[in-house]
């Protein structure tokens, strides 16, 4: 099982930006989190990050038949996308939309998700954690006697 | 650590409403499956129903001091109650809002949550999933080396 | 036939009640002749009233199995509630919803019902003639001939 | 007593006419079973069709001293036309409006109607019924005694 | 010169409909009225009244070569008729918009005129003098020398 | 009789700005040809012009007992001044708005008006003649006989 | 004189829910302060909380022939209830609307009261005082010397 | 094949009306461009204009078991009628929506068309080559084999 | 304690101006009782009255060392003026905004109050008690014991 | 002759991506039915794909005297693109709008082109047929004598 | 080359109102700055403040002739006057709309100016250097030759 | 003192881009005049274009460590990018938003900008000066001396 984690634009910033709202930890730190999760899931993770709307949609063309799933964080694109909404909607994989802050208690147009009714679902507020509770629903996703299983 | 679990309005229906949006576990098996979970992450859970927004207050109301966190599915209430929101806010405990189905993919109206913004954080679209990955994200919360050990 | 006549909040006030809008004929009045007509019509009605949302709620789910249809008046729950909403599309029974008053000849926040596209119709305006009509209109849904048959 | 029911654009069309909204009974049945029911009912009704928004303003205005009441489903009308609501206002006849599907459940466009505020009462989502129903309120109407005689 | 005076949707029931709104003198006299202040201002008018929408375009379109101007009063199309609107657009003679009511009084939809950004100017409220002193406006507009004259 | 012709900020400008909008007579001319038509119709009218909000109401205050009707050019001010809408209200005496140029055919903004609801009725569009028309107007209004004469 | 003084949902959390809005008085110091003033004034008052919109209603419908008048303190549902206005409306006794804060300097949802216009009057942003100010706001209102005497 | 042009209201004024939105050409010439391009086409086409919303609905219904497919330029009530729209949701048929403007770069209330949802696709900006443009495009509806064939 | 009871457009109409919304008693008479209850409390109240914005803003100005606290009632600028907003939030004195009237049972414009988000409170609808119950909340604002002692 | 067909988001993918919605042919077969029928009208095409917003400006921005007209599907940035629609507005070259669905028939936010205004013409709803008529029309935009000449 | 430079309400508070917004300097400060300033770039400047929409509007009128350019610091009435919009289009003299504060980062209402579409330009954020920069763009303005000359 | 003066989408285009709003002199002149006044005001200044919203936000992350302030144009993005805003927010840098032209005084979406509320400042209209005015107010804003300084 590989998933492709895709990061929209100054994700790469954490950590030095605005932490009162994103948390203290690197960008570094949470590539690092996230692929020692995955390890302990057994799922192959691969990273991506950019700043650019048609560098998300290209790299999401792309992952059809080299991953199982996404876990996206479009940032600022979220909000604004119909493009990237589209290209979800294209794609055969699941989806899961996160975000580092809890979008809802923050301005009114970070309240309105372009992009999540086509993910299979959205996590936000829990920081880098937010890609872990990702990673960890997509594994119950795929193994559908994870009922039976507490994750 | 213990932990409450508050259902809103005809929750306790599952399995028998409306399954294409909901699924078709039942309200038994959600209950089953989130102790399930909480007994694996060293965590006392209580389930509560109720379909009354007053009785949903009352309960949060006598939280405090009797548990640590609460994760909230408060259904129709979500987008409607002012009153419910104040009763977060009122809270010094951490809540995490849940949904089992992806309220973003539905009607307008359950685009907007009154109580996400006086969340810490919320899940939604994963089913039973939601709840499970909530119960793992407020056992983060609380253990601060979270950070080096893999969900 | 069995069906529930569900009222909602000050419904029992009727007559006391802004006599201009809701006409001068009290409750008892309304339950009444809500049975007579049942009565002639071969329905067994039962009439409830509760001033609170989750009551009704309550009341809803419970009518599975004990009742073949619903008259709704859910009053001013009509307009805001998305969890009365969530508890008729779960139910697997029609309902019909009325209103004493001509609603969309009131206020502004009348004219939108969420309740309305739930349920398999609606009659308002009529006093308390609309719950008859209801009655009829329960009778000849069940009644498929009821196309030969006047009224 | 004598009714006009009065029918606007493609009403004529029913039966062949998007049956899932609109079932398949024909126009010719709808005008069958509006007749006999009224028949029943002591009423005399003369149906009448168009799609012309003036022909219907100019049906209304001759129907003063030439009927007791009218049922209106003025289809597309309904929610665009302030000149069919002022010929409403001025006529001096209890008017009830009528749908055959249930506006409500339908696009947003339709759950806004103009007319209903200067009509007496509306009754929506029961198919032809709708209009024998409608013929049944307007003979309570007339018979003050309707209080004491079940319909 | 030679006015037209287009009247809408039962501006003919002057007199009989909601008098508290419209006045209790009738179509006649508004027709007697509006022919007496022409004749003393040298006006050749001629009244012309229907309730379609498309009547009232066909009309305007044949005022072409006939009459050096209209009076219009499109009663409840002035409101939502898009068609009329572009109707006076297309036509190369000054048109003045007439109410009998002050519409600014009325219901918020009576607030907004979708036709009197193409007419050259509008009156509202005077009753019957509406289309006197239209009369009058239309007589000054066409006698450049009005400036030295009192009306 | 006597009319205070009342108008409101810049409107002495008349003649210098924007000709295309206000024509290129001057306020000089606006007041001769406002006394002259007075003259003729036998009325005593008195122009007042302020750039002030305070100024207009204070003037429209000191009316009572001195003026039996008002002609008012707001300008800017009809869009946006609830306090002149009260004191209209207040105001014992009919008044008339007047706007020199089309205001529906400009921005949007203009298209709204809160003193017209107050007023007895509004002329916009026909330069300084809409001030002779509301003089006309008043002069109907009073003379009740003004069905019989023509303007 | 008896005075229902009718609070809603977690208002009994005061002192401990956000000081920084809503003071560090405790609830227990709104009971005696309100008894005090209450004696003071020579007004008989009953103090009532509930965290239940229903329970609102029931206890405003029971206030009927049992108190003079009601302090009302909605809540939440002061922005989102119908019902509970209807339920004001339904009450012939006058009902006075009060806040602990000044709802205006929050949230926009706050700035919106369903219910203040069927109140006689509301007095919000005072902490306790505004339930004092109420209660010789309705001292005042029911002796008609009130003019004469200072409060 | 056969194809009903349908043209609404002022249409039939082309080349006197507003040239430099509309062009120069009269509607004697669409209507001569319109049977040249048919012929070309090998379809059989029917040209008419009515300015009457009503006269469209009746020509749409006539035209089941006529004609093959329609070509509609609906003018204003493009924007405004839902009963055009129900007539052509009702007509078993294709149609296409052609504009002779780019109702796009013309005033807001232009931009939305209640009629578009409905056809099959819309062509705007394009003067009379609009509707040639509409006539290939049902040819190639038709033609299945369009793909290999250059229009 | 000096306090400047600041009075806006035409409430010194008071008495004279629609007495169904604010009452018979004169504006005179707010001045005298509003002293009586001033002095009553051991306040110096001076009352000004102005119909200008820009004057309402000069004495707020000029208050500043010369009183204690302002009562004040804006009337219609209430609903408009971000310009006295900005003077009260430049005012180092707590103001209370006072209505006569319940301006949430009358039109939807004086629903919103721009300046009442930067007044400590606001009393409303309880004629010229509210300018008294203003004076008595300032009295208890500086008097920090006014917990223990009834008003 | 020479066209720049430029194609925006996942375009692409057409034929994979939701073929109930964009058809079953390849973005393989668009383009070669683009190009044959550009050959049979004497049009050199050049056809060109990118995610990228900025690519497409570029694109548009280099088209500038090596092209003489673009047709232009921007798919998801039609709806968003303030900076798309710029570069259009600076190019002085005709572009043609086309959509391979009924954007009209799809979600409320497709319904509003921020390109459209600025192109010449535009054609929805065709699959790839659109962009064979956009061919066509920008053909007939360029041989003057197109009138005369069926297409 | 004499400029006047116009300030609105409660600029003259500057330095004690709201620091953390408006800064620490005071009206005086900005006047010398404002003077220092205009004079090194060969500039008189007038500066003038008043409360009064009004006032400004009046200064703003006499300015033809005597002044050669305005910068204009309406305050609150920048978002809110449509007459002091009109006064501004109304004069033959560029105007340079200048804030102290970066009004889009407050209040949403701040967000919308009504004089700036009819300045020349506007500048906003940098406290007193508003000012100062304003002089130096109305200096380039007049001075063509500015391209050549560094700022 | 290095400064990065980022120029968006088209921006290049200048001289030939719709020269009406833009004015006529080129991308090249307006490198020249800001590298002139740069080195007037002893700043160094990189200008760098490009069409991607991602190539924006790449270079103002790159700007940390490289440059002491921005001089931003971000064009059409402006409008609409929630991404470009929070890359502004993520910069520890000072950002100065400027615009050629007036966008106040263009199309209503030009009107809301999501980047200014980010920056510490905003100019526009000026032209190519607007640039040079930014340049200075970023000189004035890092010395900190500037108050006793002319500009």
């Amino acid at each position: 099982m590989t998933i492709l984690v895709l990061n929209g634009p100054i994700i790469n910033l954490l950590g030095s930006r605005e932490p009162s709202v994103y948390g203290v930890e690197s960008y570094q730190a949470l590539c690092e989190r996230v692929e020692q999760t995955a390890a302990a899931l057994g799922i192959a993770a691969e990273i991506f990050q950019t700043n650019s709307e048609g560098g998300l949609i290209d790299r999401l063309h792309e992952a059809i038949g080299r991953y199982d799933a996404v876990v996206l964080n479009a940032g600022g694109y979220t909000h604004t996308s119909v493009a990237l909404r589209d290209a979800i909607s294209a794609l055969p994989l699941p989806v899961v939309e996160v975000h580092l802050s809890n979008i809802y208690a923050r301005e009114e147009f970070r309240h309105t998700s372009l992009t999540a009714p086509v993910c299979i679902g959205s996590i936000a507020g829990f920081g880098i954690d937010s890609y872990l509770l990702a990673l960890q629903a997509l594994k119950n996703h795929f193994t559908k006697s994870s009922k039976a299983v507490p994750v």
